[in-house]
């Protein structure tokens, strides 16, 4: 089954907005085995619009549309379908309560525009929006089926899986079609380039109908896994043989799956062992700890932080001597060692781990330039781990990369005990 | 001049990136008074882009390509261009050059391949690539100009910037348009909603040629005015005096133009008053120093910050009194103003900014449900100042809202001195 997707609006063709519908449409279509080969965008003129919408059917089996259904005046997408397909544009009766409930509810009036957003053309199969007003429809063109969908993401989304995951494999059926079982995953990997984690999985086997997929996503690589099966069994069994494979090849560089976090892993380990963790943070600011905090129900592993950007902070809050930050300067491995110490003996956690760099643009010296950052990681039974790095990046890269590799060492060491 | 923008390539059409490209080239253009009618991604597929290339020649002045100019087998764009013109693709030697003098400094041997990504059409327009290996070119279809850029988004902005502009221009001028002078102004604004902003600005004078935008940029909004003269200085003076009108209507809404940040406006503040802050963060947990740290040159005005998420840190790093906790909650009125009286005497620092809330998705009640935010300002000369708010969002929102608004309020006790 092949698909394009037109998004409408003045709005995208000034680039005022990026078109994060069309991306996620169009993987959630590539999820259904229905390859996407044009995507397209234009203003809110009917003309332009019904162009499209034509080329895109004769074309295709499956045309998408978002954006267009709002109340007003520039919103002309059911009108213009209505006459590609020849039928009148008629109020969808469940929509109009729905509005009317939801309107009531809020206290808001009608106004004679409200009407316009619960339309569809007379002898349309009707999406209902379980998160909005406009309901999405689908008419068809030629052989074509036409779907409209409204422009807000979340909308776009509900109506989605509410109704068109099911109704995608319902027209893929009827064009005989085998529809698979599908199992994916996607691997969460840091610590080596894109190049170099492609490089790792060489050669990976994958049997028929099982694909490999890279985006980097920085400062981490996704590698995503798809298996398709006639049955779900045969499915997951294969993704399990090759999740083996993955992780035997890329070994701790995998940090987790799906949906997360460097921060979620780490937090899942810490909790796991029934330990403790504490920040000290000088160029990173605070990040680490941002990202630690992010993740939900973490006050059992994280009593708190010290972000100690002058040296004097790193000496009061944390004990740093005076001396270590003569002798050595701040961005050394003497300091970072002893703020890690600082903040887990201070702070009474299992972990300490801490950061010292210079992220730029000024501040570097031909001994440590731009890009150089020592991170240091305190742990129980005497744990000691420092690392230097210099990266020829940004302030804004320089920073994140700290953060990031920060969590990983402690990730790293937690993975030794 | 219409213009319409090609993206070319499969991750766009599998949703595995979405398309940054298209919508900078789109807001680039839009800038230079060209509008955009349409844009359109493909698959790497010689004969669906040339398909969309005649179509767009034909109904436009200008087309913008971008991508499809490496040096892999996928990469199509040179030899369907150069088949559509009915030329050569040849070796632009300058760029040649290039490559060859990057390769040798990286120590990197050239594969027959890498020539491919410096090829251009015979007779065509060449445009060199500053930050990488493939230039752009230009070649016309019966009327229309159609240009290829690179896609990696450094590149198609280089080029853009050091030939385009003009290139443009030039194009607009042969075509009997009038060149106007621009001036462009995006005024920051934080603490109030899009529709209330839109609200306050209702019936702002605006003479001919200029216009206002909004853009939503959770959670602040972009005000945008862009003004077109015959002149410069016209252009400007009729700036200037819709600046001081919005400024006027926004009043402190308005935290800075441009690229400004909201730490950054902050910062220049603190400067300007030779001031340092010190921050105190507990559902936060280190964001606001984060926003801080991101600002180059922070460090005169930041000693540092105190991430205290357990109550145990509040008492140890804080001083917060044990009583003030067990009387009122760690989130309430009384805490954050005994952590920013504590962070700002222990820093020794003339302002104390301190946050506690409930974030979410777990722990509240029904006098503080999730969402619940207490901020808290110390400053010099007895400032005190306290605020309580209550988001009904995410996680996520909660947390950045408090990390803005706890700036934001510093900035407008700093406002008042």
């Amino acid at each position: 089954m092949r698909a394009e997707i037109i998004t409408i609006g003045d709005e995208l063709c000034r680039g005022e907005i990026v078109n994060t519908n069309a991306s996620w449409l169009a993987a959630a279509l590539w999820d259904q085995q229905v390859t996407v080969t044009h995507m397209h965008s234009c203003l809110d003129i009917a003309e332009d619009m019904a162009q499209l919408v034509r080329e895109a059917a004769d074309r295709s089996d499956l045309v998408l549309l978002s954006g267009g259904l709002g109340p007003t005046s520039d919103d002309l997408t059911v009108d213009m379908l209505a006459d590609l397909v020849g039928a009148e544009p008629v109020v969808h009766e469940p929509s109009a309560e729905n509005m009317r409930t939801r309107f009531a509810a809020a206290g808001i009036a009608l106004v004679p525009n409200s009407e316009r957003q619960v339309r569809a053309p007379a002898g349309a199969r009707v999406y209902e929006n379980s998160t909005g007003l406009a309901p999405g429809f689908e008419v068809s063109h030629g052989d074509a089926s036409v779907i409209a969908l409204p422009g807000p993401p979340r909308e776009l989304k509900a109506i989605f899986a509410d109704h068109l995951v099911e109704r995608i494999s319902e027209l893929r059926l009827a064009r005989g079609e085998k529809l698979e079982h599908v199992a994916r995953r996607i691997f969460r990997v840091f610590g080596k380039g894109e190049s170099q984690v492609a490089t790792a999985l060489e050669g990976l086997a994958l049997g028929d109908g099982a694909s490999l997929h890279y985006q980097v996503k920085f400062p981490e690589t996704l590698v995503k896994i798809v298996v398709r099966r006639d049955a779900q069994e045969a499915a997951n069994a294969e993704l399990s043989k090759i999740d083996a494979d993955v992780r035997e090849r890329l070994g701790w560089l995998v940090y987790g799956t799906d949906d997360d976090s460097m921060a979620k892993a780490l937090v899942r380990e810490l909790e796991r062992l029934g330990h403790t963790i504490a920040t000290a943070e000088s160029c990173t600011g605070g990040m680490i700890s941002a990202l630690l905090t992010d993740v939900s129900g973490v006050s059992k592993s994280f009593p708190g932080g010290a972000v100690t950007y002058s040296n004097e902070e790193k000496m009061r809050q944390l004990g740093v001597s005076e001396e270590t930050l003569k002798a050595h300067g701040a961005v050394s491995e003497e300091v970072v060692r002893e703020m890690a110490d600082g903040v887990r003996e201070r702070m009474g956690a299992d972990w300490g781990v801490a950061v010292s760099g210079i992220a730029g643009p000024g501040g570097g010296t031909k001994e440590k330039p731009v890009g150089t950052v020592w991170i240091g990681v305190a742990g129980p039974s005497g744990i000691r781990k420092t690392k230097m790095y210099c990266w020829p990046w940004t302030r804004e890269r320089v920073r994140a990369l700290a953060a990031h590799w920060a969590l990983n060492l402690v990730r790293q060491q937690l993975g030794k005990l």
